[in-house]
């Protein structure tokens, strides 16, 4: 039996979604709380990694097990051994053999959430980006359409990307303010290493007024990641779905 | 001059709002950072008290200072020296003598917050009270609007209330659906000791189909506080607004 797992975490206290040597990971985390429930271990495979700090409300995961147990008691099990690390199993459900978790999606979404006032975030400490200068989220939305399609995203990509191609497609960019927060929402098949994070870095240079449209555009057409803005933090991402 | 501070906090590493003798508080973290700041000690009157847990958006506070300072460099002052407490001077402003954070208030306005899903919060831990019964927020609408006007609320007042009387006036309930969350929003101009938090424990007997609408009308009536549901937990309560 192939499960799905649809996985919720505040990615704080992590240091990311994989499993890394004497680190608290969310994957080993789970993996911990299926081979206690099931008596047996298993290998959780993730529909991608996340960073230490990045958040998810709907990553995707999928295991292999020969007993067929209930989805519904699995999860209350799941997440009654997962406490207190904030992990949340919000759904499993029976897929075919032929899902595969990473290779078998079609759409990622992300989100980046921007608290953009004077004062500090208080209640949203580590939910949110605090980025006090004022940031115009329409300039930041019209630059961000040039973005979409397939483009050499080498502006964009971190050193340490595994990807063998720069090439990207992005299939939507939403930019919108919601009251005050600038909520950056970003919708593509795959992602290089930080590319969310350094869109968004380069984007709040035009959202401020450090760059114009023309920086912007000049900088992602160079295809050089020392032209891009800075990497925005962690924190203030969001792994929201795949559709697979 | 007197100075009228908007407050926004994070409840969860607090004893409160009100100062008490070794453990930290929002009005001492405050007042800490406005002795250095205006390098003599003030005192912060607050316009309620909130409990263990309880976050607020928009607490009110005012205090008294011989000087006149910039009211923008010294909330930039004061959000760095508070830091890393969970406290953010969202706000400041010079009031008249005669304005009094608790005293002169004409309403409160009152949010909790109920993460109703079958499987607990990771995300929103410590920010809103996870219900796992299905709740009927529309049959929890109807039954609170008995309350609306002045009544003896002693069904909803804690043991240990100061108030001289039970009787007090609520403006408005307005309970919500909003994606996963049921959302009870109180107004009125003073409050009962936990007076919303004993509300939203008997609404919830209603929304999960404990109690009927009868019997929430009996419990009510009653003005017998042993009648009434459990007392919601504190960390899905904010302290929204105060108007004066």
């Amino acid at each position: 039996m192939r499960y799905k797992l649809t996985i919720e975490y505040d990615g704080t206290p992590f240091c990311g979604w994989q499993k890394q040597n004497g680190q608290p990971s969310v994957q080993e985390t789970l993996e911990n709380a299926l081979k206690i429930a099931l008596r047996h271990p298993v290998e959780l495979v993730g529909s991608g990694r996340t960073d230490t700090g990045v958040h998810a409300l709907g990553q995707v995961a999928h295991f292999d097990a020969d007993q067929k147990v209930d989805t519904y008691k699995l999860r209350e099990s799941l997440n009654a051994l997962v406490r207190p690390n904030p992990v949340s199993v919000r759904e499993i459900d029976f897929v075919s053999d032929t899902f595969h978790a990473r290779f078998s999606a079609r759409q990622r979404v992300y989100l980046y959430r921007i608290q953009n006032t004077r004062f500090p975030p208080a209640l949203q400490n580590n939910r949110v980006w605090w980025f006090v200068y004022p940031l115009d989220e329409i300039k930041m939305q019209q630059v961000a359409q040039m973005l979409i399609g397939k483009h050499d995203l080498s502006t964009f990509r971190a050193a340490g990307c595994q990807a063998k191609s720069p090439l990207k497609t992005i299939d939507e960019i939403n930019i919108t303010r919601v009251g005050e927060e600038i909520q950056v929402e970003i919708k593509a098949r795959s992602f290089l290493y930080h590319q969310v994070r350094n869109i968004v870095g380069s984007l709040v240079n035009v959202g401020c007024g450090k760059w114009s449209a023309a920086d912007f555009e000049s900088a992602f057409k160079a295809c050089d990641r020392t032209r891009g803005g800075e990497t925005a933090p962690a924190h203030g991402l969001y792994f929201m779905s795949v559709r697979y």
